[in-house]
């Protein structure tokens, strides 16, 4: 099962490599009659794209999409939507120095021992280049959503953490900042450690906080498929993720029952929501919100020890235009795949019940 | 997609409520040849069966596996072997005060909200019971790979934490008391704690680590099933998880990557291990570790406030003997379900070279 | 991708040998609130069991399912239906005939090669018994479909065909007598036919017709799904299976396209249907029907030269009680496999709209 | 579950409309390592491409295949293989014949049923240029599959049939005329025939055969994913198709037991290959060998009486530039999708023992 599908009934399949002719991909599945807002796609597609403030990767990647099939007049026809975006930075560059060694903490050499031969010029297909692909689907899966929220900020950068309960900030804050923190305050502490951070040639860590309003109760397949655990899973398959936790998360594990229950009102809705919106699995029509954890890039502008092909140790230093810090990439990814996920999860909702 | 299958490959299916005639399952994919030691699945079933130590539920079921096809003279055919555990514990016992309430952090009202008609006797498919069957076959998958060490325990019962680095502990003395905590003195210390919530009437939650060794370098399908993602859903597919996190985990967000990065040793292997044994979703051969979260049980021996069908508050008290504490009875479904995603990987990378 | 699960949200897995302990399965996405009518699901397993007339095996299996799960109160939960049929044939017989040697024309020899570890037992995963867990999945989802007509008969035995077009035919007629052929004259000369090959110690193949009758208008899933193509891969996973033709099937191979158009009525409908209710892999609402081709069954009762595992030529006879011609039982098994493959893609449909 | 992707391990997902941008899709699974030869890919397209000869369709498409990924100098490298074809035949037709009115015996009607919002140019997705991606991902099968040949040739053109066993056949003849019939008087008569039938403004049916040789033993996954079963989904999948057999096919109907079985030789292999080359859904190393019927063309140069959208009777004549007969066309196509089959099945076989 080669593993470059995501869902089962919304469904994205994606191709690519950092350095090859295209990336892109087939979203399957997408049901039939949606008005695209083709607009709104190439903005999520921004939010993403590298060089678009001063605290990220100064590469230029236009990252324009071209759909090839599946819409019509402006909707979808419920036929596949494949897609590309043609790499414009695939000038021969040096790779020698990644092409017969390995870079630490990347996938370089796992890749050349699982797969024999690789496409090592920047990062083949390990290269987070590919999430790009998903912020077209997921772009997708919003508009088929409309009525759900979905929104993602960066919670923390390294020991900087936005400790302020998620109901009490003002999300449209979020993109005025290039760290995409929807605290200001924070939001430039933040952005103060992450140019230090570059300035010392190194890179920093950090966390993504989600947050979905506004879902309808009933998501969720248990016992394997639950909600909560094929969010987990979409978070975990973005580059440089470490954990995910919902709810009361880590915290939780130190409660008492007594004060992690989640008591009724009359309505069915809760007084609290340690639970995270979700319960056994299944969506109960309260916020979901998650916490994502991001490890620093492992690329960084000071000299390290590696090895090489041949098992010798040389001196690398990172080369090239990098992240030193990716949750502010990061935010428009998390939302991509958290939509994918509840997208995918609407439509197996609807063959339930008789 | 209904969600009873878990892997590709190596792919169990299960069926049963708690107080239903039996739950059971079909595990397909399981390679023929295999000579199965059937007293090693019932071991593994009895660590995880109630009534086994004082700190655990007290109900009575002896869980004995039936199995039904697949196995012959002793070996597995290629076949699906097809199990039963049968419920000897369904005695027509009193459910009026769950046919028509909701107790609070539980599923008992999503269910009904996304089916229309739930089985409400004992928590029905929400019940931790299925869990047995994940045990059934993850005792399979572990004789599979019987070259990899999986070994999980408890790390920390509420406040109380085991903060020895896990190369510094004994697995040995895992099983050695009732917590499965390989720290005598913690376990005890944990012990206590339990003794004490139960005497309450609450429950604690409540974390689970879990080491596995020898493990091949190649496993993991990238982009979207990076082996750590895998891992990731099948531990939050289990009931009560709350969070989870892998190598440097949620502390790896604090980090910079001059701290974060591992070296290479000169035969690939690497001098430390913040990577968790995985590297771009795929494993590098060093040890793969990673703390799952559990929330403290949602049924306590207390009275709490909750809703009937008809939106009525009512009053509700835990009847049943239930869990104060899952962690000791989750050690061996940790296990199992990191054994299945193993044994699905490991047969995926039999097909990615010519 | 082990081969026992069929459909994707109507969803069967099945275990068993012909000679284990039980044969059964799961049956998961099935929708909750189905009144579920017992009695006809042991009705349609009366259809296809062993001794029920003259013209088919002899043998006594009570062919009793046990339902341990997915059913509350008479109705489906949503939950997995989990089922088993114990055999109780299971007596210690003499296989020595088959434990060494290939039988002609059965599986025998590839499952060797294949799996290297054979459960040789009254051949094992190989034998037919295990149709009787698709007529178990078959009999709940005509019920899921209780509106769509499903009704297949045998078409052909040997060289005597029923060459009556089936909208002349009377359906109710076809349980009428044990060979399962709606015209009454036709069955005599096939029931004949099939006693006098049962003297000779031969075998005899056939053919069975379904007609389909009030499907909605838009099952199918192009462009590989395509609602025949699902029908074929079902009818051709049966066993003794070696042909599968809708509409005008091999006949329309002949024809021109000014005599082969099915030209529309005004409302939709099409004057003819030699598409076989089927356009572009899609229901158009008119008669889906098809037709199987059966081979004779491979166990003779004469002599025959085989080899044995060290690949000596042997002689071998047929013992035990074998069918002498299989259309008769395969009947209700076309329905219940046509009815799995309706019912999963009458469920994929509900997820094409928004 | 849209149905668009095709296979589990060498997976090929595809998109694109006839009269779209581009088609295209997404070859998931193919092992690493493999050296392409990208002529051949090419030469296997223009075997299926318009224009190629007098008999068939005269439009001009080049179809010139893009690769964007997976393979790197030379050779395959594991991750997935994006491809597209640029449709260069876009021109703004006038479509006002079929854009309110329903093409007796296509898809069109259907297609407007069930998702409400159509392609209708060129019959958008239900168009058999999507055929093409499957003939890229059949010639990468292929050279996975090197030393298994798989020729299939034009077996019938409506009356006309090649009865000649195949084993009398030259092979190579099969590519000498443009009809692919590897016996050259038939096939003068057969071109005859299509020259014939196009000048009355007519299309006719015709049969494919297809013979793989050297195919290992033990392909295939009973009891639903039998290697048959899924050939006949893959075949049943092209556009036309009515009908497959394998083996003996239809004509085994009419058999006896004592005439169907074939007798092993000492090493394994069989003096008769009435079986086709598998044995309870896996293959036994003796050829495969099945037909496939397609049935005339639906768009013939002759008035129809035919409806349009608001159920009015309209006449219709046939537009632009169509196939009288597919089957020289589909010859391969077919031989793709036994690849992609095949190529599938190879690779699960490598997780069947331990």
């Amino acid at each position: 099962m080669a593993g470059n599908t995501f869902g089962s009934l919304f469904k994205l399949t994606t191709f690519g490599e950092s350095h090859g002719r295209a990336i892109g991909g087939v979203i399957d599945g997408c049901p039939a009659g949606l008005e695209l807002d083709l607009e709104m796609i190439q903005h999520e597609m921004n939010r993403r794209k590298p060089g678009q403030s001063a605290i990220v990767t100064q590469r230029k990647e236009p990252d324009t999409v071209e759909f090839y099939s599946g819409i019509f007049e402006g909707k979808t026809t419920g036929v596949p939507i494949g897609f590309a975006i043609h790499n414009t930075n695939q000038k021969s560059r040096d790779y020698s120095h990644i092409k017969d060694s390995y870079r630490p903490s990347h996938a370089d050499y796992v890749y050349d021992q699982k797969y024999g031969h690789r496409d090592y010029r920047g990062g083949g297909r390990s290269s987070a280049r590919e999430t790009a692909c998903r912020v077209v689907a997921g772009a997708i899966a919003k508009q088929l959503l409309s009525n759900i929220n979905i929104n993602a900020f960066v919670s923390s950068v390294g020991e900087i953490s936005l400790d302020t309960p998620y109901h009490e900030l003002d999300f449209s804050l979020t993109e005025s900042n290039p760290v995409r923190c929807p605290d200001p305050a924070k939001a430039a502490e933040m952005e103060e450690r992450i140019r230090q951070i570059r300035k010392e040639g190194d890179t920093i860590g950090g966390t993504v906080m989600c947050v979905i309003q506004n879902v309808p109760i009933g998501l969720g397949e248990p016992v394997f498929d639950k909600l909560h655990a094929e969010l987990g899973k979409a978070m975990l398959s973005i580059n440089a993720v470490k954990g995910f936790e919902y709810g009361s998360g880590f915290e939780g594990a130190k409660m008492k029952g007594s004060q992690h229950n989640d008591i009724f009102n009359a309505d069915g809705t809760t007084k609290t929501n340690l639970s995270g919106g979700i319960q056994g699995g299944i969506s109960n029509g309260m916020d979901i919100y998650f916490n994502v954890a991001f490890k620093p890039v492992a690329t960084i502008m000071q000299s390290q020890d590696t090895i090489n092909k041949d098992g010798e140790i040389v001196e690398m230093t990172g080369k090239g235009r990098h992240d030193p810090c990716v949750v502010p990439r990061a935010v428009p990814i998390v939302e991509a795949m958290a939509a994918l996920v509840l997208a995918d999860y609407y439509l197996m909702n609807k063959t339930i019940k008789i």
